[in-house]
């Protein structure tokens, strides 16, 4: 088909959240600005994320947790970083920006992980999170990492508003 | 100095608990046999690991938060690879092999980190964990990553024994 509709097939789904909100970001899990790092991108579901925020990620041959599953570490941080895209976008939708000297408006605070089956090395697993509670100063977000209908992980992330230290 | 001299000064130290009890492991954080992997090496501390285990890690480029300090999903990583060392080496101890079809003994259930500081990209940190609760079912790590003499996260790991599905 023809650019433009490539272009308006692109553009139906998107650009990703982070891509959108933090394209230079140079974060290891989900910074578009990290050539090396595993560029999660998320996307909202329902009117502008009302139904929370999805991703797929497809895990790299090194990611193995020594038994030939997903490494917890690796399932981690996709986890923590797609709970960032639900933060910053409902940041974004509440009207509560980085403060001055910061590039992000929250960092995370704490990640409970559970692991409940092993999740596949070589198949790509789906990510959903939802903001469960959201005041200015500090977000709790629930996520699941989901392969072939199953809950693989499930986790809860409190995030706080960064105060860069001056 | 002679050769025989350079083997006695790497005994001193000694293998990693990860490089004695599983040299070939995959696994991205702490396997030996993973070149791409983190290649986290724990060692015991006190009399055969009494005292908990320690580790130093050095933080790759990639390895930002995004704000130019350690991602938080890395810490995750080397807090749960580090607390598999403690784990292993108390079922070593205990006399809790891994059963039959399986390469290691125990798997993390759970890992529930609070992120307290900011820990440094471009400077080692340090890792240390302890066994709090021991039964062949399941096991409980303390876990810390420090820098500068302060601790920056702290986890609880929860370990289940691996029973391999068949």
């Amino acid at each position: 088909m023809p650019d433009t509709d490539v272009d308006t097939a692109v553009a139906a789904r998107g650009l990703s959240i982070q891509e959108r909100l933090y394209p230079n970001l140079p974060c290891f899990g989900c910074g578009p600005g990290n050539a090396k790092g595993l560029q999660l991108k998320s996307y909202p579901l329902g009117e502008g994320g009302d139904g929370g925020v999805t991703a797929a990620f497809t895990p790299w041959p090194e990611h193995d947790n020594g038994l030939g599953y997903l490494n917890g570490g690796i399932i981690g941080t996709v986890l923590d970083c797609h709970s960032a895209a639900a933060v910053m976008l409902e940041a974004e939708r509440r009207g509560w920006p980085p403060l001055p000297g910061a590039d992000l408006s929250y960092v995370t605070a704490g990640l409970d992980v559970r692991y409940l089956r092993p999740a596949p090395l070589h198949e790509e697993v789906e990510l959903f999170a939802t903001v469960t509670e959201s005041d200015e100063p500090q977000m709790t977000v629930s996520i699941e990492l989901r392969f072939d209908g199953k809950v693989r992980a499930q986790a809860e992330a409190l995030w706080k508003r960064w105060r860069p230290r001056t």
